[in-house]
């Protein structure tokens, strides 16, 4: 590969990246934003009933939409090598291929070309739905996001432990309920997976209605579970809030200022 | 304008804004937000149906009411000099009359001289409602609701980004929910702008019982939306309470004591 | 009065404190703490349909409760004088009778005697209902109480401007569902004050289903409300928690260690 | 006993507590976790309907897993010598025995046995779900669940505390419903205890909507309480929230750090 076509793919590559400061990239990623915001109102649009007669014209914006969104994937592999990620890395390419961002990108376009293979139809639109992971492509750029990602990965583990704790409270709410009200609501309480459907609905205080228990026991036995539940929101919310009180430390360590008080340091 | 008017002026300025200490302005500040208050309670009562009978009586009222607070908007209009924030502006009272008060002010009068305008009597009725945004004005005074606006607004940018997510895995849950639920329950799941009801409902916890899913599949990924919507109230909770943490060390620091202990500083 | 009978009633009012160490005090404390328990248990099981045969039973055990809350009642205001709150002050006895535990004490027993006087059985029904009032008097002695109430107490302002705004988005939620919802469902959303159990169900996230909105538009703004709700938890939550956080530091200063790390101060 | 079948007990009682480091502890210990998650996943499969025909297969499961728990059971009372925390004690065989884990080990293996003795066939599924809590045993290895344990222990007094006052309100809160609701809807609040069913569902925001208030006095009070409701999340979530922002200041200060900014010490 000569010197010109890279500079060209290093011109590609910072356009698709952003990291470009010229007008055209700014327009491209707000034309691409703009496009991946449309498409994901389309997928919500073409389900409504009044809408059903314009199929076509959606049909016309969706070729459209995968002919742009495949020449963006397209022009991400030819540059892939200035990619600081993936350039002095061996399979480079294999593993950029094998990337939540390259996968999410290429389930975007695949559902276009995959009718031709699958046959089920449901199969597909659950697929088209990865088009919508892209909105969080987007936030590559905010900080913000990149905070909050931090935050929740300084705590996954106890996370982890809390829902794991919530996990085992769960079977053992969902099994005492269905030995306790399998006799009097033999079709609702059918089997411990549907008494599952009630822990959960219970235990995130949702409270559909549409299981319940209707005997003394199940109800002084539920009543327990429902007031252990208000620890399925203390915990979480304890751990996230302390999270968030050492960043808020760590942040103006990092400022250079007395981490107590906010003054500058001498 | 003269002197002399100009000094009514300012005392009228002084009187609307509460910073005169003269009685008269206690009293008239004290009589107009009893009149919002009174309003206020009008027209929650106004649709009770065993009242329905003296509405003339409350159109006595309502006319009352307009006169006091058309009065009120115009001095305030006329003071506007005194205002220290449009004071040197150029286009000072162009700029205060589009002020977020100045036009909840205006659609608190506005209503009542419409009906000769507009004839959908919906539409008047939902800007009426406007004129309970005055209970608002009067917190102006008070250091608290500064101080928890402030909260907020120190973590604008985290809670937007939080909404934000909120607002991704909404789309991704109630599309899920859709191709779900749709075959299962035509009418209820009908559209993903429909499912989306069920998505706010059921992440917000709320769960009236209106739409639930009933298949197996649909009830799985609920139940794993409901884990995740554990995350709706811990994140913002974290955030908010992080903040308020910060608020009180900041405070202490202000009040020159030692951020730590609160000991005095020599 | 002689110095005898004062130091008998010394002795009455330390043994009813709880402050005198004797075994005979201990006794007594624990007797009319666990009275007040069984009562609380009987006006529960009173209504119980099973129970409807034994209620003379009831109204024995009744006449001999309110015997001994009657001689309690009168030991405590024989003994007033001993009362280091009231003990020098003018109308001591009068401030004594208005304070909020004795109130409740007079309600526990009063309704007994009041049948004489009051016709309304309902109203007699919620008058004893204070009798379970006299259980927060047995947490009078735990430390634990006492900082919670602190803390709450600490933090009333804020927790008070929090509520004054949830009634505000409470008033405005309630009258736009009302406008929104009354055409389509004039006899669920028949007035605002009916609305407004709507919105106080919905923003405290516990949606029991009875009323909700079925049009578009009213689904689109209870949406944005449920939205809304989650600062209702959050912000309560992050007072409560900065609060505790504060607490646990001033304590650490109490402590005479270092309030930081804990290390004891030299 | 001689020394070299003490030395094989040693080995027993390193294998089965997971400090040996060789391959074949590793293996039993995998092979026990294994066995008892496959044993959950069983109790949940066995109530499903269309697996009753295969539940012959479910009993030779059942057996197999009852022989290996046995086994376990015995190997861990015989070895019980090694185990420090009964070594060195009188009667710590018998202590060992009452522990919680050994009585949740015998739970899981008992009901095996026990058909020939008891006969309600109710009582011993019941029993049987004591095997889930060996699903907490593998968390004995993870450092977080203990860590959490300390967390949620440090506040234990506060949270007990926190909970005792939800128990009064909620007693206090389903009376006064009982009274305002029982003659508009005498079969649903039927008595007091069925009210603290309300109560429960109410306070911990779950709301079915099998119960709620239908009269303007029931609401007006229900409201109330649902407000209230917030603080059953506030104070909970308030509490851990502190207490882990104080466990992460300690874990700081043990690891030698300066406890605010995180500077090793000098």
């Amino acid at each position: 590969m000569d010197v010109v076509s890279n500079k060209a793919l290093l011109q590609i590559y910072e356009i698709l990246e952003g990291t470009s400061n010229k007008k055209s990239s700014r327009i491209i990623q707000t034309f691409i934003m703009t496009l991946i915001s449309v498409n994901v109102f389309m997928v919500i649009l073409e389900t409504e009933q009044s809408v059903q007669q314009y199929l076509s014209l959606f049909y016309y914006f969706e070729v459209f939409s995968v002919i742009v969104f495949t020449v963006e994937y397209a022009a991400r592999l030819i540059s892939y090598r200035h990619n600081p990620k993936y350039r002095n890395s061996k399979y480079g390419l294999a593993r950029m291929l094998v990337s939540p961002m390259m996968l999410a990108d290429l389930a975007a376009i695949l559902p276009f070309f995959l009718p031709f293979i699958i046959a089920d139809a449901r199969f597909i639109r659950v697929i088209r739905l990865f088009r919508l992971l892209r909105l969080f492509r987007s936030a590559k750029y905010s900080r913000s996001i990149q905070m909050l990602g931090e935050v929740i990965k300084s705590k996954a583990h106890d996370l982890g432990v809390a829902f794991f704790i919530l996990f085992i409270v769960l079977i053992f709410s969902s099994s005492l309920l269905y030995y306790l009200e399998h006799d009097a609501q033999p079709e609702v309480f059918s089997s411990i997976a549907v008494s599952m459907w009630w822990g959960i609905i219970t235990l995130t205080t949702i409270g559909y209605g549409d299981m319940y228990p209707v005997t003394s026991a199940g109800k002084a036995v539920a009543s327990g579970i429902a007031v252990l539940g208000i620890a399925v929101y203390a915990i979480p919310t304890g751990i996230v809030a302390s999270a968030f009180t050492e960043e808020m430390r760590k942040k103006r360590y990092k400022d250079n200022k007395c981490p107590y008080c906010g003054r500058p340091n001498e």
